[in-house]
């Protein structure tokens, strides 16, 4: 449709994104509210100015380090973020070791089988979710739903895009939770370890970099972790949003 | 699919609003752009507090004033506006003695048969936008097409949810131009003679209030028109969102 952006347009990244997430509906991956979650999620993205703010850049770097000191690793996949950002999921999986599991708020084999093949046809090699024996307490039986050795064994969940009841759900386990959020005030942000408040198209690609250089550097995860401060984080966040430009 | 949200949901209304614009991809009257197009007008309905605002209230008086000293009072039609509120449009026509003229971004013989057939259903009974005899001049050609009976020669236009060039060009023709958008800072809302920040779901019936209220009081419509600032509820609104919740 718009495959044709130039890149002078003043918002191309946007846009392009936009289409990628419109193909999503075309293949069965995305769901129709997915399209008006995205489009709220534009409307932050705006006033953040579609940018990576510098304590947003901070909470990917403590990301990466929960993900590189974490035993079971896992990513969370749904249908905007399998459809946006595959190969990003696939980068970042394979910067920290992580595991990628496919969990929907409309569960569907269907669906599932249809965001696995994407994530394998972008370099996924073992894609969980299909399995769906396990269970995560304090959620209707679909919404609880996921895989014993993915998200059920799992002590650092990456939830980017999820819903607040899901997010809180996980929180209550004892799970280290990064959420990836526009909205500071979600209450998935809110509820997470770590709250990155960015475009997920930007967040998986800057937690894999610095991924892999806190590998190189043989940093000290557990100082990165303890050093990020969550709240700080967001307030700085939603004083960004607040002065953000409105201007289309 | 959420024909069953309870009336206690804090978010019931909203919900509701989006399951009609789903349906309306549906049944061909909207576009999976104008599904995402809808999240981002959440995103600023939910920071201002999804109600009308009082300066909204204002404008939407003076919106009424203007299409009832109209002499060509025209309502233009998309998608979104179709799908969401075709009762209301109708109702609004009927109190202003407005024509109904039905406009796409994406201009296509069938999706405009399809929302004209949906506005006659809901009561409609002269529905322009199918002739394309008239044109918008400063537009490429699609975008340009109008009715000459209907908005080529129209005095007064409400547009609601219309994107930024078509209504600078608009604008530009010398008409006075209504526009319904939840952000004050878009180019629409900034161009317009009367620009209603609000909801299109809320704004077209208090339009219709304000239009038989005006017509059986009858009242100076040149002083309501003229005692209305646009950039004055501009600001308004803009200081209402930028103080509005965040929380979801």
């Amino acid at each position: 449709m718009t495959a044709d952006v130039p890149d002078s347009h003043p918002r191309a990244a946007s846009l392009r994104t936009r289409d990628r997430l419109v193909e999503g509906l075309e293949n069965g991956l995305t769901s129709r509210t997915g399209l008006i979650a995205h489009g709220r999620g534009e409307a932050f993205d705006y006033l953040l100015g579609e940018r990576t703010i510098p304590s947003a850049d901070r909470a990917a770097r403590a990301a990466a380090a929960h993900l590189l000191a974490a035993d079971h690793p896992v990513i969370s996949v749904n249908g905007n973020v399998a459809a946006l950002a595959p190969e990003r999921v696939v980068d970042l999986a394979d910067a920290t070791d992580a595991a990628i599991e496919v969990n929907l708020f409309h569960r569907s084999a269907e669906r599932i089988e249809a965001i696995a093949d994407h994530l394998r046809a972008h370099g996924a090699t073992d894609v969980h979710g299909l399995a769906g024996d396990g269970r995560i307490p304090g959620l209707d039986h679909d919404r609880g739903i996921c895989d014993a050795d993915g998200i059920e064994r799992a002590d650092v969940v990456v939830v980017p895009l999820e819903d607040g009841d899901r997010a809180a759900a996980l929180a209550e386990l004892g799970k280290s939770e990064i959420v990836i959020d526009l909205n500071p005030l979600s209450r998935s942000a809110q509820v997470a370890d770590v709250p990155i408040v960015d475009n997920v198209v930007r967040a998986l690609p800057t937690m894999a970099a610095h991924a892999r250089e806190l590998s190189e550097a043989g940093a000290d995860l557990d100082g990165v972790i303890a050093e990020f401060d969550a709240d700080a984080a967001l307030a700085d966040a939603e004083r960004t949003i607040r002065e953000g430009s409105l201007a289309d």
